[in-house]
């Protein structure tokens, strides 16, 4: 299987990329500044070129994507928009314009996150973002065509990013990078489409 | 209580009018093209201005927002953007501008909608938006100042929809939108905060 990978490069990626090259998947790694191909997705004609020289593909996986911090009474209109470009559209846009060229079957995964249903302060954007992401995958999935897939990987915080985040999540329980990529397992290699994979400990939701 | 109803002279709007005023609040409707005071929450300064002449305000509640509809192929970014603009960062706007004019212990009350986890083709847009206003709502929640409160309205089909609607969401059934006013009095006139009022009949989730 043919596997493009948004963010390769990152503390996620690169566990998500061992995962599937483990299973013997043939993994093309795409990043902003490292990788095979050279992309950033929140650009808007950031990845149709890219798509076009790699087509025909199975499956399009997403484990990058930015939001603004800030406090709610703070968060300026640029910093809305240069969430909802980036993490959101971002996103969004790495599925529509793949849709040319990936495989009957294929499959989307896209990246979400705890924030989600458990927000911090100063993290209204990254709530907003990660949530509007659980509508659109569960939104797309009853709308692509020729059973192309799409699911969502939510994950806790992860253990390796708690020495830079952790006191942002108190009494959060986290997660290893490895577990989390599993759910990108699932979902490519699996049948799945349409799911939120809320992957966490057990004092989560 | 002085509440500023963004959207009163909607089908949902009116409902929400003459509910609060039977309960003796005073309402001020603010619209685009009609109400006490014109204004179109789209426009990032549309509200400030109005928000400082009514100061100070006891709660602000919205009864409008537009999406844009199409097929997943080919929602164009500007449609992406024209949605998010104006029922998702449209709200969260109405919301940040009213920070220094609001009363203490004072209420937001957005408006979602069904779609945010009963995809229809065509909707991807409004589920996500739908959905992102969730998180907005449960994030702001915890990091208003001043004991101010927020609370999203998701309401089903209405009845007064379906003739216009009704063919969109098959075998959904529809709460009157006096029903869905209700909701409206729960979140200004009680004591809740980072709820989502999920107002429809017993098929829904």
């Amino acid at each position: 299987m043919k596997i493009l990978l948004i963010g390769a490069s990152g503390t996620l990626g690169r566990e998500v990329e061992s995962t599937l090259r483990a299973s013997g998947q043939d993994v093309i790694r795409i990043g902003r500044k490292s990788g095979d191909m050279l992309a950033d997705f929140a650009d808007p004609r950031g990845l149709a070129s890219i798509y076009a020289k790699l087509k025909p593909f199975d499956a399009v996986a997403i484990a990058a994507g930015d939001v603004a911090f800030g406090p709610i009474a703070e968060i300026t209109r640029e910093q809305w928009c240069f969430s909802f470009d980036n993490k959101l559209l971002g996103q969004i846009a790495a599925v529509q314009q793949a849709l040319p060229y990936i495989s009957d079957r294929g499959s989307f995964t896209l990246i979400g996150g705890l924030f989600s249903e458990e927000p911090i302060p100063l993290g209204s954007a990254a709530s907003t973002v990660n949530r509007a992401l659980e509508g659109f995958v569960v939104a797309a999935a009853i709308e692509l065509p020729r059973a192309l897939r799409i699911n969502l990987v939510s994950p806790t915080l992860l253990e390796e990013s708690v020495p830079q985040f952790g006191h942002l999540a108190p009494g959060v329980i986290p997660v290893a990078a490895a577990t989390a990529a599993q759910a990108y397992k699932r979902s490519i290699l699996g049948a799945h489409t349409g799911q939120i994979y809320k992957v966490g400990a057990s004092l989560r939701g």
